[in-house]
């Protein structure tokens, strides 16, 4: 059944693979009239789209950032004028900023916009490690070593001292297949310590790697810094955690969840 | 295809209704020995589980707050024993923090953990008001008025002094079928402005109010308190954000996504 309303639909693909989405999100596929398809805000380890082509019965039109932002949008808002179109995005498609514009230059010329959601990286690491939600602070994102930013210093800095956590996203290059790593995020902050001195980031500071949340086999890794630099996480994505003050749940999430020493049950935290 | 291998799968279900869950979800329904599924923890407007049972071709148990709290999970627990079981919880399964106990308690003796992620309604919001996922400080829920907290004052102002937006998820009480409105959150927190006077709270305050996030029409509105206390948000379930600075882009998103008054680009936000 194809709609000749004309509207854009993002749809979120979600973590992993192509089966991600929901059930609503590959019914709204099933009804369109074009799909495109951005793989470059985030990475999916086991996305095969030729899969996702089968099981929606439809062909889906590959779209790079350089193609997006040389001609804002454009195909994508030509073919929404015509009929219903999706644009399938990893994870929630609002959760990156990337394609707010897009979706208010649609609105701005009459297209008519929904969002169908999708697993968003922020919950799924949250959920992961069973620390509690309503703990996190701000989000930071761990930049690559060359640019020499202090923002997430700074960040995970003004989170502890209100007891709060810290999820640090770390940077990534999708087209050069490049992904910083939880050891050199831990070695840019470290550098920073080093400046700054403010014992934000110590070998004794505990801190939770995740390595592909979402994926069948994610791994989790709680330890003190010392123990966490050389500890193989695997493939990408990765993230990182930085704990504020942990209740004694968290601590036995932890220990459950993320193989974190026994050791910490000792520590006073607040 | 029955597996007899022993294990517990949490599976979340997304926000709305039976179509919220995702593929890989759907699946693992269909592979487990027993499939039980609570729905106290948050509301999913539109569910139908007689539809899900179809969908996987499984009998869904029900199960209350008050059974799965008087015997710890034990029914739950006897069945991962025996065979593969799934939990489903609606939203992401560990986003609240209910569920965190039994899967420590499974862990414990033996029986081995997964998480099949759904969509959060932490992520839904932040991705339907166009607002930068990174600008979010800290959660706070807005509990009902016979309860006189200051904290979501608090963490509001907290918040604010730094900049960063707050998401107020609004408590409710599933089984009385009890929800907090927007209005109701709204002249709580601006009776805590009274007794504190900081300004936090004013009728010219920006608030973002949002109703049925995930959901086929959710409502948003972000207006200044004095306009949006009035403001007719349909039904359940809502929540609210108090916006720190806002980015221009911000604003042009609330003014296109949420309805906002063309006045807000006139306010000199940092």
């Amino acid at each position: 059944m194809l709609t000749m309303m004309k509207e854009l639909v993002f749809v979120g693909l979600g973590l992993n693979d192509e089966y991600g989405i929901t059930l609503k999100g590959l019914e709204e596929i099933k009804t369109a009239n074009t799909v495109f398809m951005e793989t470059y805000t985030s990475r999916m380890p086991d996305f095969n789209i030729q899969h996702l082509e089968k099981l929606c019965d439809k062909k889906i039109q590959l779209i790079t950032r350089q193609t997006l932002e040389e001609e804002n949008g454009k195909q994508i808002l030509q073919a929404a004028q015509t009929g219903k179109t999706i644009f399938l995005v990893p994870g929630d498609p609002f959760i990156a900023t990337t394609h707010i514009t897009l979706r208010i230059d649609a609105q701005k010329i009459g297209i008519p916009t929904r969002i169908i959601h999708g697993i968003s990286i922020m919950s799924a690491i949250v959920s992961l490690s069973g620390l509690h939600n309503y703990k996190f602070g701000k989000t930071v994102t761990v930049p690559f070593p060359e640019t020499s930013a202090q923002t997430p210093y700074n960040v995970i800095a003004q989170n502890k001292k209100s007891g709060l956590h810290t999820l640090c996203l770390l940077d990534l290059k999708e087209p050069e297949n490049r992904y910083l790593t939880i050891n050199q995020a831990i070695k840019t902050l470290q550098t920073i310590e080093q400046q700054k001195q403010q014992n934000i980031i110590t070998q004794d500071t505990v801190a939770l790697g995740v390595a592909r949340a979402g994926s069948n086999q994610p791994t989790l890794k709680a330890d003190f810094i010392k123990n966490l630099t050389n500890f193989n996480f695997g493939m990408p994505p990765y993230s990182l955690i930085f704990p504020g003050d942990l209740h004694f749940m968290e601590i036995d999430a932890l220990i459950a969840f993320a193989d974190a020493p026994i050791e910490l049950k000792r520590l006073s935290f607040k």
